[in-house]
């Protein structure tokens, strides 16, 4: 299932570039933590729905355009 | 955020019901604990993606039909 929080990592980057936001500003929208932003983009965290949810909000977006 | 574990609960319940499967044989099926799949549907649980998945998956549906 490793693939699955790659996939959902590689979306999640996507559509924050293609919005502009860099990731530091994303953890904090998100109320993350930096690294650990930049772990869920490298796909290295098996998300919580909450959390994915919490994102996919962040970036205006609907969480199923972030799952593979 | 309470109430996304407890949409997706619900409907992960009715999905189960609907195909007739035993919460002990949803448990059995995706190799989670008994107890942990009732929790999961009374929304007591912060589920991760991954085992959303996986439910997802025993059910025979997607993922999106249990999202909120």
């Amino acid at each position: 299932m490793k693939d699955l929080a790659i996939q959902f990592g590689a979306k999640l980057r996507d559509k924050r570039k293609t919005l502009g936001i860099s990731q530091d500003k994303l953890a904090l929208l998100a109320d993350i933590d930096r690294s650990y932003a930049g772990r869920v983009e490298r796909g290295e965290v098996n998300i919580t729905l909450e959390k994915a949810y919490q994102l996919a909000e962040v970036l205006g977006c609907d969480i199923r355009d972030l799952l593979p």
